[in-house]
């Protein structure tokens, strides 16, 4: 491609409404255009990433076995009432009704027309294991849609979906999709961690996020260093290494006027926060046949350590959870928050302690007294022994769950997700198959996300510097450019750029000839922004000696003269090593 | 690909509501799967064809010098607003309300929304001309989806808008995508001819429609078969190729009673149908400071012709035209319809000869006297000289308008339209640009489709037999398929389907192993259906003689037995010539 036949347009300074750098960058570098709030022009230089992007994700899922279709981004309102998902779904599904007052949605993600497709068309075992994914425009209508392409309105996205005969066969399909992931990411050029996520209500542990690491990330991973070992940190087993110390302390009320928090408590008393332990109520609410039953749970963890309600609300018997008021705390421990402790409590309260604070001894906590805390506090010896459970978050430094090393927290893009279905829209659309004994069953189901867009804007948050974005090779939208100083100027210049630019398309190199001739300050500053990895300078004075200035974008290959008739062979050998690598 | 690995879903019925072959053939094919009424997923069978389309047509803009984009599907209604789109467009206009209650419409084109793009953009003279295109899935809310992909809801377009610094540069522009319209539709192998069209009320003569040839096309179209003339027959000029003959007869009023048409009137007077003038009143209304006006206008048709208001409408003075009532016509001529002509006619009324008419002699029309006709009528001498115009339909026989030869008249279905806009858009969306001499211009666009969906669903209609689909090779499915017999008892029939199929992957033909064992039968009434271009059956008895079986589709190579050793070798030449034809 030559410049003066493109459609370039770079910015100076990125609008006001840009809060992130991807997003500056992308309007900056002119890869996409804003309609409205999070709708967005995908330009010619953003739509030649995309193009990226979408092959290698394509070429991956057709490797794996699964075959590509394309359906309706309008949808029929039916399918969603027989999913239960009309109701269920909130204001982001745009729902519309057409010329003849029909109730119709603009699909968001496909289970339900991809389940319809499937059950018309699968009579028997025989036709299964089936795997059908598309590359499509969807729209999910944001609240408040921001950061670009990383929370839009309309997006791309692939979607795929499986259908296999039983568990065991669709967990099968999961992994293979597993590694499909694996193989896109890694093609992609990108630094990512599948991450081990919440299946909700599905159950079982086969759920997949897979994060680009960046700072910027809006989710936090624990990850172990020294294994694969990844999962948000709101999933990640807490585990406890050590084991309860014998008691030396006796129990001992001690006054603490109006100190609450964990750490001043802790510094009042002269002790080390990790001695401390912290009381979280929570209400319980239960709807039975005789009426609404609430109750307390006194959530106890180490005073250094956090809540996670998520792994709360797993617990037996818990149904809805909530902070407890006030009020009900008040009523239940006669005393205020702030000075809550598991001794001498109702036994109307389930006390639930941490795996950490049930191998504490001598601790410190609430006297369920105003302005008073114990300390010296001792299990089995001052109070019952307690639920135990694992209902904090991992921090730094906790054990790995699987043993292998210690946690590290870093930040996450989701940029992908593969999840385990089950029968969840099989069962409610009645998607069923004649098994190899002829009984009639019913599908089990898998669905594989990629946010192709999404992708972009992860992979700029990942890699750019104070010049612009830095482009894994992949899905650069041109792997290199020729900047010629004097193209119309020098017939020299102008040959020597035509030429090598003639080489490299004929190599299959997917190159940019800039030959606007503007100044090299205008060039470079251009070029840096829109972040193409490799770039050749040529120059009336260089030429004269046969040689020609390279360099990468990433710094990797620092400025350097290379004689150019070596230089086309030498930018193929870099392109092509990103290809293979 | 392998059978067993793809997702073959063919019908040995076509539903109920599949009423042209296409449409049928299509289901059948399992090519498209109905989700709605005019919405159709498009299963992986049918995507396979959509690319390949798609792709040729990518090259050929590319190749044109256009640059590709994608926007958005949602667009705000500010813009539709400000075109006065919103309120012009009919409910073909999908509108809808997001979830903080805005208008947006999901668009069936995008005028508005690339005029915003390059307004904001296009700041100087330097930037144009530019070529901006998208291949992207459209809605429109037909009021009466049908036909398939040839009528539907959601289907995808390539849509172009070019934008140029002045009226030439423009109509360069028109042209050089009329030329690229040539070679897209003649690479997808269809059999089609470009038909001036209508420019409604932008004016000018740019405005061609690319109509694949097909007896069930929805357009009739004039085209002269010894030149490249083509245009709808609404639209095709009617030339009158010979001189008024001397007056004859004289003029004689004639009883006609209840006898009222034109074939009517002349059986019984024992005269040619071609002697008789036809006529029929319009009413056109005009709204001045001073009130509404309607005028009465008689026009004139030879007996075998039929009017055609369009060209009537075109007629210097003519606003609003429709055809008059009974009471109009009985106060201005003192007659009802029937038994009307133009002699003795008020001043008041405007007549207008077909050139036909003017021509004419010794003639036959209505004595605007109930059952009462005259005959051996003669211009100046019975009447005035009338006013002349070409206001009739085009027949099979006339001379072409390019004096090449006559018109035949054949039907069409519209794939693709070159129009140009002028500055219909640019002007109210305010897309302005600096000239070289630094003055504010109005941009210069035109706008360019290809219904991609569409395209499929004609080159059906085109070609086709009783056993299903013949596609053209460029846009099959699959360019070959191999139909080994016994492929899981037959250890050489294995073998040799295995290795031809590797064979002709190796060497880039698209082709489908039918690996399923089923009955030859069952395997060639699915491909034939399916319609792919070539097909090898490979069989034990054959084989040991070192022969398969080969034949094409569309007829043109029989079943013949060929060398096994041969058959990759001649596929990839069928396969090539097609490519290269």
């Amino acid at each position: 491609m030559r410049a003066s036949q493109f459609f370039l347009n770079t910015l100076k300074e990125a609008p006001a409404d840009a809060e992130i750098v991807s997003h500056q960058l992308m309007m900056r570098a002119g890869m996409i255009k804003k309609l409205a709030g999070g709708i967005y022009t995908y330009m010619p230089m953003g739509l030649r990433s995309i193009r990226k992007v979408e092959q290698i994700v394509r070429e991956e899922m057709n490797r794996a076995g699964a075959i590509e279709l394309l359906m309706p981004a309008v949808q029929p309102a039916e399918l969603w009432q027989e999913s239960g998902r009309w109701e269920k779904y909130g204001p982001e599904l745009l729902r519309l009704k057409d010329r003849h007052q029909r109730d119709f949605v603009i699909g968001p993600t496909h289970e339900e027309v991809i389940t319809d497709v499937v059950r018309k068309e699968v009579k028997s075992y025989r036709q299964l294991p089936l795997n059908l994914y598309q590359i499509q425009s969807k729209f999910r209508d944001e609240i408040r849609p921001r950061f670009g392409v990383m929370r839009g309105r309309e997006f791309i996205m692939k979607d795929a979906y499986s259908f296999d005969r039983n568990q065991e066969a669709a967990l099968k399909t999961y992994d293979i999709m597993y590694e499909a992931y694996q193989r896109i990411f890694t093609r992609l050029g990108l630094n990512f961690r599948a991450v081990a996520a919440d299946t909700g209500s599905i159950g079982g542990n086969r759920s997949h996020e897979f994060h680009v690491i960046a700072d910027t990330g809006e989710d936090a991973i624990a990850y172990c260093p020294a294994s694969d070992y990844a999962a948000n940190v709101e999933l990640a087993e807490a585990v406890c290494n050590f084991s309860r110390p014998d008691a030396t302390q006796n129990l001992q009320k001690v006054s603490t006027p109006n100190v609450t928090a964990c750490v001043d408590v802790a510094s009042l008393l002269g002790c080390e926060l990790n001695k401390t332990v912290k009381s979280v109520v929570f209400a319980n609410r239960t709807e039975t046949e005789e009426g609404v039953m609430v109750q307390l749970i006194l959530a106890l963890v180490r005073g250094d350590h956090e809540v996670n309600d998520i792994k709360l609300g797993k617990l037996a018997g818990v149904v809805e959870l909530s902070l407890a008021s006030d009020e009900q705390i008040q009523a239940a421990f006669g005393c205020t928050p702030g000075y809550l402790g598991p001794v001498g409590v109702s036994s109307q309260i389930r006390v639930v302690a941490d795996r950490t604070v049930a191998a504490m001894g001598d601790f410190v906590c609430g006297a369920n007294e105003a302005h008073f805390h114990l300390k010296g506090v001792n299990w089995g010896r001052d109070l019952p022994e307690p639920e135990v459970a694992d209902i904090r978050n991992v921090v730094e430094g906790d054990v790995s769950p699987d043993g292998k090393g210690t946690l590290a927290i870093c930040r996450g893009i989701e940029v992908g997700h593969v999840f385990y279905l089950g029968t969840k829209y099989s069962k409610a659309l009645q998607a069923t198959f004649l098994d190899e004994t002829g009984k009639p069953a019913v599908i089990e189901m898998g669905c594989y996300g990629i946010g192709v867009t999404r992708i972009l804007g992860a992979a700029i948050e990942q890699n750019f510097d104070d010049r612009g974005i830095v482009w894994p090779m992949s899905i650069a939208p041109f792997e290199a450019v020729l900047c010629p100083i004097g193209y119309k100027k020098s017939e020299m210049v102008r040959e020597a750029a035509d030429t090598l630019y003639s080489a490299l398309k004929a190599a299959g190199v997917d190159v940019m000839l800039d030959d606007r001739d503007e100044r090299p300050g205008v060039m470079f500053a251009d070029w840096e922004l829109i972040g193409v990895p490799l770039r050749v300078t040529l120059g009336d004075r260089g030429l004269k000696e046969g040689k020609v200035e390279f360099q990468s974008r990433d710094g990797r290959i620092e400025k350097c003269d290379l004689a150019l008739s070596e230089v086309a062979a030498r930018i193929v050998k870099e392109t092509k090593e990103s290809v293979d690598a």
